[in-house]
């Protein structure tokens, strides 16, 4: 099994970085403990997909502790070699090396799903799909299945509508939980400051421009005016645009906001928000970067097609020199901000994330067989349970609801 | 049909005070536009049970205008005669005097009902809980009802479970438009300022507890907390409190954040939210209040029972000696604080309010007919159609969303 | 003696007042008490000349407790009877009556003066100018004075340049302890408050024009943002404007700040800030008030002369109708809006700036023989009592400064 | 001379850094162009004794620009080889290598001193000093001398009462436009953005102690607040410490707000501010870092004797076992934080305290021979310019101070 790891002798390395995150996992330490103690997921086979990184790792060590069988799958990007090994040591069936080839990573994600796992913790669907796709058979055995991201889920929503989902998927992803604070608090702070030190400047006295004010959106707006930055909220939606009036920003339309930004962050999701028009628009010496993001989000390959030229003047930013003659900053070359952070979004807010997913897999495992095939949301009970157990892990007590109330 | 009213004279200065409210109701006036061109209402019945001041009388007469043959009833406490007065020379049916006795009030209301609407906006579901129980022969021409608030949607959703209920209800209450902007923004402002103006004292500096973290108790401690006062929330929702803890408050048990606290608002709209035993929690001198709020929601009877002794010490203010020997300042008898701010909630939330209400008509003229029996929520073409008129009338633009998004 | 005030059997009602306020008044009766225990101003003939309400009433309340002979001046304008009834009756020597005409108003003052007091505290210079004009005799009898405002320091350093000052005067107004809380936080808060309850408008979502970015300005410009205003500054010093920037609000001309301002609020103590040019810019339906203000601070008279109409629309509102047809509102007819909240200034901030006149007080009594003939800072170590003192109050508590530090 | 360099083939990566510098830079780059029309510095020999990197450089090559003959001195521990060598070929005497040892250095600094500067703007009050102890006939062809820092300007300070100060001094340091900006919005954003990255946590709902509430401190309490904290401020200074209670803080000895604490910020620039007792009032997992700071303001040395252990558990993060068993965290060794951050301040902010330094050149330049011995600050006027240069490049304008103001 260890051949699907690249150097298991890395393990003492990826055990400290490993022990070191979990100091900021009280949620998933805790609830980790519940699972242990109620002998849920005793004996029962579970499939991680994810990013394979220090918080992730506990959260797979926290349901092998608990009894399970646990298996976990990544792609080589995303794979750190030091963190696999430490997982294996741990008994953990690892199917991840960073230096695997394409034609590696299928045959991992093959022997991964062949696993017949009776429940799956999947990232932006990919196993799932396989399993549907290819192996449908293991499916018979499998009770059901929890979903981390929003893009992960929007395919599954398809196939449910086309009856072609197979499997009870709880959408953890929409945890309140989850979205209020990895969405709004994680990626407002973690963009902001990222794009503070990459350009080496001060947000105070800037003039920022937001396109989309959702979760994130609203994040990166609170974070950016926080720091003294005067912000304008591009929005197509317009209650929110007129929530962000009332939030005490500035609202205009993308290119309007663009003509006088000192710096322009996307927060939508798709691509292309920032086009052409929105790059031209800006003013000389100006910066351009994507919080959460998607592939194009800023139209960084149409504007090289209609003549812009690049260059590094720094570590993540480029010089766009544009058709009109302007010159503008493109950080990290359109891609996520704030996922290049350090190690990604905080821990506090993984772990959140992450206690969600255990709840998540609880409740598959205690309830999975009374589920109807589709894309179920997390109990609120479970919703609770997660923000109770940050509560305590902060000595925060709060009111038990009697029926006076 | 002006003997309803108690002294059709007093119209010219209610129409002054109209005229002045109007100059705030840009939603309201542009929508009531819409509704006129369209001839979307014109010829129909439509009934209006609402408190009756200057904006209320700018959603009468915007109906009005439109070509609907428009009833106002109110009971007396709620009602001012010049307004009344002003209404009835514009043509509208008014069935409100201030001088009603209860009798009268009773007579006032079966008129208004008999006049058979097509369409009801109600207030608290007085009016539609009297159509079901007294006169339900009326409820076979009219088309549908909007309900405007909380408390009024309540029961309607008991008769709707119970299979009573027998028109379909828009609830205009929920629309995010409404919410989001009354509830957060002009309840927590009004609240504030007006306790800080009834004491005397600023906020900053000072130890403030809000009960409940909902839209109103959000709001209440933003506006707190901005003017310099430390805020502390008591909540039973554990994902409430931690959204309390991530904005950036302590959390904490009621009893315990009444304990050091100088002013403690709850903003529940539960009645023994502040019971007797939080009252004999704070500190000598502390000041109690309720944004919103319901009846006995500070447990004012319980804790004269128990012994406490009042006196008025300055205007809406009274000093409680308890039991313990420590003497407290109780706001307003316990009442909705915000509600004696001046007229009421600002103006321009009531705008969007009324705004929304206007499209709850529309929606019940143009396509009541397909709607079932049961409480529906406004369309968000609807709710965005509110929204976009507050923006136009600020000459705030946004972006249309495009194929590209 | 009694003849000096109106009625001296208002005093029950006026000593109900007297007994309120001091609730909220621990500083000035914590450094009163220090004073009555050091037997500091036991003996002292100390004159006030106060604007006499409950407040005041507690400063020369704790002077009289301590021991002194304390009398206190007040013009008609500013008088309230029951207050002055209350103070007769607690022994100290009142010449105030809220039906002075202007010649008993000037007997008065010059019974005031010929009492030679040891020490004077003014407000607006009043009394040390009558003194220094038309009884200089006293003033060989007088250790010094303290004088209250800005502007009352303004005429004693005029004279300290010219060589016609011939006391030692304390600048309590130029405390820290006064200056930062006095202006920037109570101002700021009852200032906005009290505009948003005329209007009967939410700040959430208005344009704001503030013309001044001292500390007056900045408390209006926070506490408006604060409410969810988008704020404009004027400021004509550079350094203060950039701070402004910084702060994150938008900076312009002020003709440039008003053209699209809901409200415009001058906070720069110059007469004629809000000049024409800037009323005419205004859009129509805007606000406009005075912070603190002197008169004439807006050009009311002059746009008066330029043809503009005045007609009352709402307490403390009027609209005029500007040559240029527009029409705009102007709040209590241009004067210190903060001031015709409640009472004035918050308690509290009030109790600040009277802890800071007690131990100026206490200086001139120990010091003052000492002190030069020239305006005097407050001793840096009496600032820091004043503000210990609040801490106290509040339980609060620091470190002491030790000899690592 | 280039043998004062280490390598004068690195220029074109240096120029490159200097020219994206620049581009953040319009204050020097405006003020300098103004002191090159007006010839006010040609022919003038000025030495800078600055840390070389490309902010100072485009310092230096200003003067240079505007005909002044420039030298540049540095440590080594402060020197880019690249930027000296572009500096090199700009014209400019370079003593500054970043392999230099101790004698190296010192024979690096008499050469500087031995130039005979006319002005010579000092970081520190290295070269002041040095002219003064060992070359003090050097001074009598200078006209003055500007310093950076407040750690310069204290010993500084010290040689003027003492008189053994021979030039006057502009206190660069204390001018306006660089406290307020530098220390008050520079500090504090880098400072808890830098932590925020080197733990991977996020600030929201943690509970965070600053010692110390000056520019520094009230910054870092500002920002962390801002991105969601709930900030207790320790401070000796009461008045300063009532500023954090109206600023909406939590006031608490030391002690005591690091008995709770997630993270400690000392802001005091004092040794031993965090001192064992601090130390082991932490919880466990706390983290302690310090912003600006002199060495040992967090008592490591001392707790290391008193039996803690140390190991490094991630970049620039220690962890430390204290004698009660606890394990905290300290951050870079207890050096300044923010220093550490990218490239040292936001450029934006250097820009400003630039600008200051080129008028206290130009003040010297043109007034130096009529100003006294002794510290001097810079005037108002030339402040003033500095904020008008950096408003300008804002495109920000303001209102001129009229006469009828």
């Amino acid at each position: 099994m260890t051949t699907w790891v690249r150097d298991s002798g890395l393990w003492p390395r990826g055990q400290e970085k490993i022990d070191w995150a979990r100091r900021f996992m009280p949620v998933t330490t805790a609830l980790g403990d519940e699972l242990h103690r109620a002998r849920t997921v005793a004996g029962l086979r579970i499939g991680l997909s994810l990013v394979l990184e220090p918080k992730t790792a506990n959260l797979a060590l926290s349901l092998a502790r608990a009894g399970a069988d646990v298996s976990v799958v990544c792609r080589a990007v995303n794979t750190r070699d030091d963190i696999a090994a430490a997982l294996v040591r741990a008994g953990i069936c690892v199917f991840a090396r960073s230096d695997a080839d394409s034609a590696t990573e299928r045959r991992q994600a093959l022997e991964f799903v062949n696993r017949r796992h009776h429940i799956i913790v999947d990232d932006g669907a990919r196993m799932i799909r396989l399993a549907h796709a290819e192996h449908s058979d293991v499916l018979d055995s499998t009770i059901g299945a929890s979903e981390e991201t929003t893009s992960g889920l929007r395919p599954l929503r398809e196939m449910e509508r086309e009856g072609r989902l197979r499997l009870p998927v709880i959408a953890a992803n929409d945890a309140r939980s989850k979205t209020l604070f990895d969405n709004e608090y994680g990626t407002g702070q973690s963009t902001v400051c990222t794009i503070a030190d990459l350009l080496g400047v001060a947000l105070t006295g800037k003039l920022v421009a937001v396109a989309g004010y959702g979760y994130v959106g609203r994040g990166v707006a609170r974070s950016a005016s926080a720091l003294g930055a005067t912000v304008t909220v591009a929005e197509i939606d317009p209650v929110k645009a007129l929530e962000a009036v009332h939030a005490g920003y500035r609202v205009a339309p993308l290119a309007e906001a663009a003509a006088d930004a000192d710096l322009l962050i996307s927060a939508t999701g798709f691509a292309h928000t920032v086009d052409i028009e929105h790059l031209l628009a800006l003013p000389d010496g100006a910066a351009v970067a994507v919080a959460g993001g998607v592939d194009q989000e800023i139209a960084i390959a149409a504007v090289l097609d209609a003549g812009a030229a690049r260059r590094t003047v720094a570590d993540r930013v480029e010089q766009f020199l544009l058709p009109n003659g302007r010159t503008i900053l493109v950080l990290d070359n359109g891609g996520c901000i704030n996922c290049t952070a350090g190690e990604g979004n905080p821990i506090e807010i993984m772990d959140l994330s992450f206690g969600v997913q255990l709840l998540a897999v609880e409740h598959l495992a205690t309830r999975g067989e009374e589920l109807a095939v589709g894309v179920h949301p997390l109990p609120d009970t479970a919703d609770a349970r997660v923000a109770r157990a940050k509560l305590d892990s902060a000595g925060i007590r709060i009111d038990i609801g009697g029926q006076a109330r």
